[in-house]
């Protein structure tokens, strides 16, 4: 049977979460860990994806999840699978997670010897974009059948993140999705955002969001 | 050229929600106005269902539609075009829509001669599911690329709802969805939940879901 912690993670009484986030980010700098935030909508295939990335990139380096959920452990039974060490964060109700709910999860599940984490944050484009939760870079997935127009309605999201993974393009053909237009809305707000089209269904593009992900990492904790 | 004014709703000031949600249904009932609160993740397909409702039921009753965007007029536009009367409300920043924000929403539309208003609520699964509209009904969809087991992470909008929409059947060929399984999930969670599958891009299964509605329409207006 697969093993992971189940932590209920209490409401932050920080009141002034960048600096904590700050805090976090440097002891983790100290620590040589590196810690991703990744943030969709819900069914976008974070948990696909994270599973394709952990199959990627765990022959050279330690990786752990944090599973962030309302409720339900569904995702980290899957991540628990793939071998890499999981915990599974309940967030009662809360819709994004802040710096110090993300270091109550670190605490739990320790960070020693570990390269890299990813914290799969709660589903919703909105409420997770507005707290920094101390990770050193941002990732977001957007899915093909969520539509090109997400760039216009979600701004915030886009400008916080430093990659974005289009996932499901293997049903392109079935949806009106326009790529190229997807990428210059995301680019009008963040021109620095890097785009990863993907499947996390078949493998197609997962390479080059890996060697992403591994030069970031590499360079964090060198 | 399409009319939709664009309003820009301030934080609610109420400290009781649910009495302020209370108070307003009242006064929709006063004056024969259904209030359906449509929620869902982004990129479900809301514009279209309505696109559909409105098309199915315009003939037979007075239809206005209050868009609630982040940012953005995407949807407005969209919806202006079916000829009914619209509003978009720009939240600015907040993630969900309270029975005030609402009630400013209805103000500045004017519901005189409205036999149906529908909220499209923010894209979002988690807070617009915490907070009373003052909606008579509430309808969520749930979309079949994100996956079937979104009632067991989401359960609170499952639990609120009166009708779950299960849109995009058309592509359940190309994605591992199973409807029996999504239909026990959010029973357990809502015994009494209305399900209605469908197509908003096929029209499929749309009449199921606006006969519905105009009886919930008829039932409150009568």
């Amino acid at each position: 049977m697969e093993q992971y912690k189940v932590i209920e993670i209490k409401e932050s009484v920080f009141e002034n979460n960048d600096r904590d986030a700050e805090r976090l980010r440097q002891q983790l700098k100290e620590e040589k860990t590196f810690l991703l935030n990744l943030m969709s909508s819900p069914g976008s295939g974070k948990t696909t994806t994270l599973t394709r990335t952990i199959e990627n990139l765990r022959e050279e380096m330690n990786i752990a999840v944090m599973e962030a959920d309302i409720d339900s452990d569904v995702d980290a039974e899957t991540i628990a699978r793939t071998g890499a060490k999981t915990i599974q964060l309940h967030t009662g109700g809360m819709c994004h997670l802040d710096a110090d709910m993300t270091r109550q999860g670190l605490r739990e599940m320790g960070t020693e010897d570990t390269d890299l984490v990813v914290l799969e944050n709660v589903g919703n484009l909105v409420c997770p974009a507005e707290f920094d939760t101390g990770a050193v870079k941002n990732a977001m997935i957007l899915s093909v059948p969520e539509g090109h127009d997400k760039p216009l309605k979600y701004p915030l999201i886009f400008q916080v993140c430093d990659a974005l993974i289009i996932n499901k393009i293997d049903v392109m053909p079935y949806f009106d999705f326009d790529l190229e237009k997807v990428k210059e809305f995301a680019h009008m707000r963040n021109p620095d955002l890097k785009i990863f089209p993907i499947s996390a269904k078949t493998g197609e593009g997962v390479d080059a969001w890996c060697q992403w992900l591994r030069e970031q990492v590499r360079d964090w904790n060198a």
